[in-house]
């Protein structure tokens, strides 16, 4: 494990071939980099611009030993990658993230209890091992809340929302008695992100924090900047800074958090932790110089981090399902970038695709 | 042959696997097209970001009748393309730009006398076929000029300069008898471009001329926007315009000219006619919201095209030889976008990448 950059038609390895490991295959294709895509399904959208890919289980030791023998250093586009494969592969080469941040993300207590220790606010919750332990839970911080399994949860899977109506033994049951945390639903007034990259050196940047707005639990809408004070976005990004910085971290990482208003008792409460170039960040493909993707492939590759200024203000939509077949209509909008990730098959809540509107920079205080 | 623009998913064929071949991939995956690159070369750049390649020769019939019937649509990265393998393709799918087009720019003396049939100016010209021609050339337009191969000729390839000192005869054996123009010398203020992308509708939209410097006859630097008059901007875009609508083309053109300056007699005079994507529009895959790149997908594909309005303004220097030696410290630059094309060997004159520098937005009258 070296700390000299990797040099261009060296072979960055990505964990995952979805969208996100698509998008970071052509940042790393227009740095002179190669990509060799790990995932165990048979037609991803990554590996139809990377220079190599392996079709194997997360558990498969030899096909995940082949691929680390492979590639200069590996990385990944999903949080939820086995610990194990993360080890079994760091055994012959570099992986960034640490895989310590990625186990930390895995689990939702241990991401609470991580952010607690470094004193930055979360919403308040309880453990639940049983339908007793809920019916607590919920007693002690009161409705409405959400059952969370502590793994494997994304876009809104692994959740149930407790409302006034909502019988507390169905809602346990429907986890099939996985562990889970009961967290108190927060009165927030925005949703906002902040992806911060952080370099093996330590430097740290940050996007500005951007907005955004779930439909469905999914990201529906990202605009930047985020309509909050400047205090507010700068006390964010000093949380995302001593997040990478306990963390040890390199690459990209992103931080959601509830903005509760200037005058509540924790105006900034953490919702999630994403060890990864994150949804919310697609706007900086198009609005600035360096993307969060070529950002998380420079910090990895152990080359100097890029700028994180952006020459446009944005909006960007995410195209979920069906909206995927406004295809032609998107194309002919003025100002509008559009992705689309070569998914062959139109699913309810699967993501397709995305649009990105750029606006003229304002300039702010 | 239907004008119905191609769904996600399509195919696009591509001859060539050079950078642009390369650069074209990537963008056609932002739309969710697959590409496949059609080279004779065993490592190209565009193969590591396509979906597809095949590694053949441009009179290999049989391999190239099979790669027209696995494309939707067909196009090309570099002008060279032999007409005989245009043909053969367009029997099995549509090929975009128009091969016409294509082989009036293989020969200078077409393409000069097309431009004249448009009345647009050229730099004056005799044909030579023999060293008697070059001298009788030489006595009637004067020294210095160049004397240009009609065929084959790129980033000054096939062109001799004809200085006082200059021997005729050792200059007309240095083209081994291919027919030749010998062109008078123009003493320009600047030379521009213009990229222009027209639809298969007739639909013709412009990228703002772009300044190019050129060094070693290869393109060194090109900065948008161009310092000229808006008049002498006006014309450029308008004779770019008639080109494209005399060859009912379809996709990106470039022309280069000389902008001679405002009083001259003939102030703008076409240097060449490029029937694909240019390096002199590379800037426009960071300074604007849809890039010549993408443009080109869009026209072939049949889709509405994007804008070609710019967010910025920006100048782009290529990575000629040892320059890309220096990826390191280009990194490390603010606001500066860093492009390498993955070619393995550093050869002196090789084209290695790109750098696009973004500046503010100055708005012009």
């Amino acid at each position: 494990m070296t700390d000299t950059p990797l040099a261009p038609g060296s072979t960055v390895g990505i964990l995952g071939g979805g969208q996100l490991g698509r998008m970071l295959a052509m940042s790393a294709a227009r740095l002179g980099l190669n990509c060799h895509i790990y995932c165990n399904e048979q037609r991803s959208p990554a590996f139809e611009v990377a220079a190599d890919h392996t079709i194997g289980d997360y558990d498969d030791e030899a096909a995940l030993k082949k691929f680390a023998k492979s590639v200069d250093v590996a990385t990944l586009e999903f949080e939820n990658v086995p610990a194990a494969a993360l080890a079994a592969i760091a055994k012959d080469v570099p992986v960034f993230p640490p895989p310590y941040s990625v186990e930390v993300s895995q689990d939702r207590l241990a991401e609470k209890q991580f952010a607690e220790k470094l004193g930055i606010g979360v919403a308040p919750y309880c453990e639940v091992h049983s339908l007793e332990d809920l019916q607590d839970a919920v007693e002690q911080l009161g409705r409405p809340g959400l059952l969370k399994t502590r793994r494997l949860g994304y876009d809104g899977k692994g959740q149930v929302k407790i409302t006034d109506s909502t019988g507390l033994p169905e809602a346990y049951e429907s986890l099939s008695g996985a562990a889970a945390l009961y967290e108190k639903f927060i009165d927030f007034d925005r949703e906002i992100s902040v992806v911060v990259v952080r370099g093996r050196d330590g430097e740290t940047r940050f996007y500005d924090p951007s907005e955004n707005r779930h439909e469905n639990q999914i990201l529906a809408e990202t605009r930047i900047p985020a309509r909050v004070p400047g205090t507010i976005a700068h006390a964010a990004t000093d949380i995302a800074e001593r997040i990478v910085s306990a963390l040890d971290y390199c690459g990209v990482l992103c931080v959601e958090l509830f903005y509760c208003g200037e005058h509540a008792s924790a105006p900034l409460v953490v919702n999630e932790i994403a060890p990864r170039v994150h949804n919310s960040g697609h706007w900086t493909l198009d609005a600035c110089a360096v993307s969060q993707f070529e950002n998380h492939v420079r910090a990895v590759a152990g080359w100097p981090l890029g700028t994180c200024a952006r020459h446009s203000d944005a909006i960007m939509r995410n195209l979920i399902g069906e909206d995927a077949e406004n295809w032609l209509a998107l194309a002919r909008e003025e100002n509008a970038c559009l992705h689309l990730y070569g998914k062959r098959q139109i699913r309810p809540g699967r993501k397709m695709g995305h649009v990105t509107w750029l606006r003229e920079l304002r300039r702010q205080d």
